[in-house]
């Protein structure tokens, strides 16, 4: 009966009492999924991981069947957004045959550090990438960013890899926006530059909260430290939205946050209007929204914000 | 040569050109090296590590193993202050015999997060180090602090090790003063709690640096990104110090940035006035304060964070 009431919202514009229109998109992992988007009303796809092309498997994915995933989403999307984020392999995700030796992986060679060392990966992937926007809205999405020459070496790559295609002749978008992950702390602490060379910001909080907090959320030993409340977390996601704000670049975010319709009051209190997550938590999250009074969050957020005690996220009306 | 120059102001007193004094402490890791932090200038140990007395052996120590060893440091401190850190275990430094099992053990259950799951092992050396403090100043350091639940559960063992003293009529005085390691980016990010609920304060800027960039210093493949000099880094620096002295709590920085000539200027301009070093770097770092006029790196340094380029220490001056 609750999936019924909720079904009845799919079409329904996300929108506060106030008039505020909210984005809400799905996080996906594989292309099949996308079909589950549509039905639960997405407006695009804000996240879709590329792993499960990597994973499981002794060969990398050719250029050819890559651009085959990423382009069947892009077709079913038809012309919304579609955010891929490059390969973010290399901690708990490692390829196939690949010893993980680091002893900290989380803390080690992965996301777009791997890819940077493994340049050809990264062109083939880029290209792949690249050719699927010639069929609708791609956007490009960069994990794991913590320094500005990772920026400027990945749209390197990205220049690059349209090159080549030019010579190839082959069709792409030129206006593929290319955006990061801000899911360690430091950028989400400096993030004013990343703000300015980027196209747009996406808030990944499952890290982010991990790395602020120094907690691997999979080990149980220190399972229960993990708190996305901790006034640090919500002090850094206000940051990356206020940056996104103040130079005009759109700032989603797509952790487990997003989904959880008990803080879809907060994090509209924190100011954001752009959210990404599970496609089955999309009808939940959008009733909330709908009957949010956005103006009214903002100025209880900013007050709790300001306070030592953390917040409550049920206190807020 | 340099060696007799510097030498020579080992009585000096740490003071800029514009007579902001600045206190220089010592690290030390056995209780052997207050000998030579004395004979370098120390006006006290700004960071004692207590692993020594765990690691490498098969049963825990005894409290009164302990005691001796901490005591015999106070006595050669004469009175100057011994700021003793509580077991930093869990991580790299696994007890002998314990089997480090966590994927991320960085990210695990280590230090202050280890003794509070260890009541009976914390009680032990918080009695042994009380003990030690009825012959000096002893301060009480607890590393890895993130959460302010943290804080109160050390501070009520604390206040169980003096009772437990009371009833067996030991000494030790009652005015010891209690500190946490800033050294977690959320700690570093939402510290005024912190800074209200302890007397002290000590960032750990090479824990700060590897959390904050999601980086492991000790993984060659990473170990390029590691970079003090991120602008992320030195906002945490200048926030953590600030906190301090808005409620008027002292602040030093005990990690290797501490003890590197090249950046005692950007220190000073950061507003820090408390470092803690290997006892070989004292000097060096002293005749770097005598050169330096506080007050206009001050505005130098206020002046590069608010830009997005990063700043260069050997431009201040
Ligand atoms: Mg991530
Ligand atoms: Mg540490």
């Amino acid at each position: 009966q609750e999936r019924v009431v909720l079904a009845q919202l799919k079409d329904v514009p996300a929108e506060t009492q106030d008039g505020i229109a909210v984005s809400l998109q799905a996080n996906i992992e594989l292309p099949d999924e996308a079909e589950s988007a549509l039905a639960n009303g997405a407006t695009g796809i804000g996240l879709f991981r590329s792993e499960f092309l990597f994973i499981g498997r002794s060969e990398l994915p050719t250029e050819e069947e890559q651009y085959q995933a990423y382009a069947s989403v892009v077709r079913t999307m038809q012309h919304r957004p579609v955010t891929i984020r490059t390969l973010d392999i290399g901690a708990d995700k490692a390829l196939d045959g690949e010893a993980t030796v680091a002893t900290n992986p989380a803390l080690g060679l992965r996301a777009i550090r791997y890819c940077l060392a493994h340049p050809d990966l990264f062109a083939t992937q880029l290209r792949a990438i690249l050719r699927a926007s010639a069929h609708g809205t791609v956007r490009i999405l960069i994990p794991m960013v913590a320094h500005m020459h990772e920026v400027r070496a990945a749209r390197a790559a990205i220049a690059s890899a349209m090159a080549e295609l030019d010579l190839r002749g082959q069709s792409y978008s030129k206006n593929v926006e290319v955006g990061a992950m801000v899911e360690i702390p430091a950028t989400a602490i400096a993030i004013e530059p990343f703000a300015d060379a980027l196209d747009f910001l996406s808030i990944g909080t499952n890290d982010l909260i991990q790395y602020t907090l120094a907690i691997d959320r999979a080990d149980n030993e220190v399972a229960g430290l993990y708190d996305p409340l901790h006034p640090a977390i919500l002090r850094l996601i206000a940051n990356v939205i206020n940056a996104g704000i103040r130079v005009g670049k759109s700032v989603a975010l797509c952790g487990e946050m997003a989904g959880d319709p008990q803080l879809t009051r907060l994090l509209l209190g924190l100011g954001l209007t752009q959210f990404s997550m599970h496609p089955q938590q999309l009808l939940s999250v959008k009733r909330e929204i709908l009957r949010a009074h956005s103006n009214a969050l903002r100025v209880q957020v900013a007050t709790s914000l300001n306070r030592a005690s953390p917040i409550d996220p049920a206190s807020l009306h």
